[in-house]
């Protein structure tokens, strides 16, 4: 390709409003332009880049699935038939434009934000048997997403890439089997994509998909907008959001029990204030929180200095709905007001749930379900029974100790470069997908998801490979392999000759013959990520690698 | 590949609701699955012989421009500079699906169903001086348009693919060379892709575009929705829409004139119920009609066996907005009722006009501006004076002459595969759009879109080429170009020898492992139209060829 005829330029002016590296590199680079927020379109060099991208995610998904393209578009019906319609947040749906477009067609439309609506139907065409299963199928597609947070990624998109693996099985046991391939078939692939070292499998929330851990893969950067919780050697991880922990322990074991102590305080509602009033640490206090769980009234202590993590507790709780009581509930349930509940004086029917955080304390700090009244040198045993079981439902925070090797974490920012997700029957149920198996008789199919970005792995490999310069690009993934460069216009005719043997022989070569200063040309390759820059003089040739 | 790894089958089944062959052969060889009306996901096989086409035309257009991929969606904004937001009845509009979605982010933005408004902003930043015209981009990628209407293309779409191209020039003469560029360049496409013997390069209205012609490229197939109206050697055509016409003559030009008479006949109004009350042919009548030209009022005379084409007389009237008169209007400029109008008796203050099928009448029927009257036997310069010019505003009809060669028209069906649009000034101004030229002055900028539709043309080349028991594909747009079958268990190893060296050898082969029967194997190779199929047996190898 000649450069000059290539729609590409670079721009020196810093973008505003972009704070990130990845966003100021590819716009200032021209690989992309900033239509609106988070709506990005791809110019030659980044749509060069993106299909390289894609290519690498092909080739490796072609050993598990088989490619097909789905709509973006589809019927509100098949998304009230997974009760989703009112659910998903992101979900965009689309209508006329204009009273003239509405008069001609009034129907409104889903804009996918994932296939699982379209995929099982389709599926549900080819399973006659269980002859049939498993199979397995993915896209690559524009995806559309109602994303209302600015964050620093250029590639989070209300329009992004991606490519999206649905797979159907006649057992856990075979879907289970194939999720464990899918994992190292990723991992195979962000090898491939330069990401393998920095990328852990995370456990992550199922979220609307699954009540089970689904996967994430999380690419360790400053600027990822998850928080990882790294386990022994990187070999697994948690996202924060599930993270379980064990605290830390400042107590000192062998400190005596001093005397149980009711002190009055009139508006020490904070576990700030209360540490200041009794001049304590927040790990000596012991807060209480009251929620409705399913509508039965429950307390949770745990230490001061944790906050409760309302995925954890729910999983303990095993309930559907949780929320905090009211103040009114609250005066019902403890005689006391808001900020005043505790472990000591509760009614009898609330259920009382305790974080390990707490365990271990002596002579800690509570409220007593009393207004203004405070109690201190509270003491297990003595004070209140020690309860039957301690719980984990505290949002893990740096320092935890992962309970399992009990090692210290190693908490860092995460990228999620892709999920994947043990639907089971979630989708399959829902939209009535069954199968007969050997014995005639009808069963359930089980299901996976796996995603990956393609376009925001473009914004990461940026993030990785970068200097004050511009980007470094591993090869593979670069817009070119090389670019020839005449220096000189006496050097023309041999440049052009290796750039064309190069172009034969299937190399992605460009040829700079852009009539513009060579300290221009340089910034714009340095910019750019081009690993091989071949520079011709009248009698010299130099190679300069990036 | 081995097919029974592909997620494809064959179904013989007839789709209901599908009368057209495309629709009818895409589905039931599962190459596109049908979502709901309009909108299609593409399986495997579609998929492949989508991408081929579209590599095709890739290929062709790096000829003339650069590849982009702008994004679907469009703030509001964009569309209102243009003043297309209000006008452009396929328009669609996105917006949170729920509740929980707009209380996220109540933005809606425009699903593009062209580029236009994309476009012209993003090359705006690369136009510093007259140095960087021309320049012209492409891209492919899915577009939505709010169709209401349902006819016999399968892949006429909500949703469907466009390759749409965009280019900028510093005049209009440099446009125009390029668009005939386009031109040679889009047939050398349509060739490759076996359409070119039967799509000729066809005149169309411009539409919202453009006040010129715009050129359609129209494959002649029964199944098209457009009419052509076909000039000598089918070197062009016409789109009935805009067809230029010179009607055939029946008047015997020696017939003797006869006297002049107004006859009384109650509601005789159309030309049927004329001919019947007077025993004449319709193209012995004369039929008037009235409109507001912005404003002003006109009558437009022409044969009763035509009817009048509202964008030919438009063009001729130069006005901007076209209605026919309401009663009040006719009765307050002829003074007779509707249904009598006619060219005898006009008010003086109503601009005439008069189409060229009049011209030669003999002793012709009229309305006169009476109500229940009559005229029989009028006769040019005798009873009214012949107008200074004749026009031609009729809609072309099949028997008609093009006026230029005096040649009849031949009239087929045609089915629009690529469209191309001078588009001039009419968005570069909207954007602001301008350059520096070689003296510092500021000039306007020219424009020209022009757009191929790949999905279409999966549709076409199946219409094309068929017989009953499937699709005959050209070989570069079938989905395998061969398929190599062991016929027994003991040719498996010969038939896979085979396979795997012209699989080495880049040849896009197939290997039909599937346990069925060879005749249900057979179906589907000519269902699909597989060119290619080598059958292996014990001691034997046969090819047949499709």
């Amino acid at each position: 390709m000649f450069l000059s005829t290539l729609f590409t330029r670079t721009s020196k002016e810093i973008v505003k409003d972009e704070p990130s590296i990845n966003a100021q590199y590819l716009i200032r680079g021209w690989f992309v332009h900033k239509v609106m927020a988070w709506c990005y379109t791809f110019l030659p060099l980044g749509l060069k880049v993106l299909t390289k991208i894609e290519n690498i995610i092909r080739r490796h998904m072609n050993r598990i699935g088989t490619e097909i393209a789905m709509t973006a578009l589809a019927p509100m019906d098949l998304w009230k038939q997974t009760n989703r319609l009112d659910k998903v947040d992101v979900l965009m749906k689309t209508s006329g434009a204009n009273p003239k477009a509405i008069a001609k067609c009034d129907n409104e439309y889903i804009l996918n934000p994932t296939h699982e609506e379209l995929v099982t139907p389709l599926v549900w065409q080819w399973i006659k048997s269980y002859k049939d299963l498993p199979v397995a199928v993915y896209q690559f597609q524009t995806k559309f997403r109602n994303e209302a947070r600015a964050k620093s990624w250029l590639l989070r998109g209300r329009e992004f890439r991606m490519k999206d693996l649905y797979s159907f099985h006649r057992d856990k046991a075979d879907l289970m089997q194939y999720y464990e391939r899918v994992k190292a078939v990723y991992m195979d692939t962000f090898r491939e994509l330069w990401l393998g070292d920095d990328t852990i499998i995370t456990l992550a929330s199922g979220g609307d998909f699954t009540d089970e851990y689904s996967h994430e893969f999380q690419t360790i950067l400053p600027i990822g907008e998850d928080t990882l919780f790294i386990g022994q050697d990187k070999s697994f991880a948690y996202n924060k959001e599930v993270a379980p922990s064990h605290a830390p322990t400042y107590q000192d074991p062998h400190e005596v029990m001093k005397p149980f102590e009711s002190v009055y305080g009139e508006n020490i509602v904070s576990v700030q204030r209360l540490c200041d009033f009794f001049n304590i640490p927040a790990w000596k206090t012991v807060k209480t929180m009251l929620y409705m769980a399913d509508n039965h009234p429950v307390a949770c202590s745990l230490r001061g200095d944790y906050e409760i993590n309302d995925l954890k507790l729910k999983k303990i709780l095993g309930c559907k709905k949780l929320r905090l009581m009211t103040e009114e509930e609250i005066l019902t349930h403890t005689g006391a007001q808001i900020w005043y509940a505790g472990p000591i004086g509760l009614r009898s029917q609330i259920k009382f749930f305790a974080d390990e955080s707490i365990a271990s304390l002596i002579n800690f700090e509570c409220w007593i379900n009393q207004t203004n009244y405070h109690a201190i040198n509270v003491n297990r045993d003595r004070d209140i029974p020690r309860p039957a079981q301690f719980y984990d439902f505290k949002e893990a925070q740096e320092g935890d100790i992962e309970p399992a090797s009990w090692v210290v974490y190693e908490v860092k920012p995460g990228c999620e470069i892709g999920n994947i997700f043990p639907l089971e029957t979630k989708f399959s149920n829902a939209c009535g997908l069954s199968y007969m198996d050997e014995n005639n008789q009808r069963q359930e199919v089980m299901m996976g998801c796996y995603g990956i970005g393609p376009s925001r792995i473009m914004g990461v490999l940026v993030e990785k490979y970068h200097d004050d310069k511009g980007i470094k690009r591993p090869v593979n993934v670069a817009p070119f392999t090389a670019m020839i460069v005449p220096a000189t216009p006496d050097s023309f005719d041999e440049a052009q000759k290796e750039y064309l043997t190069r172009l034969a022989a299937g190399d992605d070569v460009c040829f700079d013959d852009r009539d513009i200063r060579f300290g221009e040309k340089m910034a714009d390759w340095e910019l750019w990520g081009i690993p091989e820059v071949v520079i011709y003089g009248k009698k010299w040739r130099e190679v300069k690698m990036r």
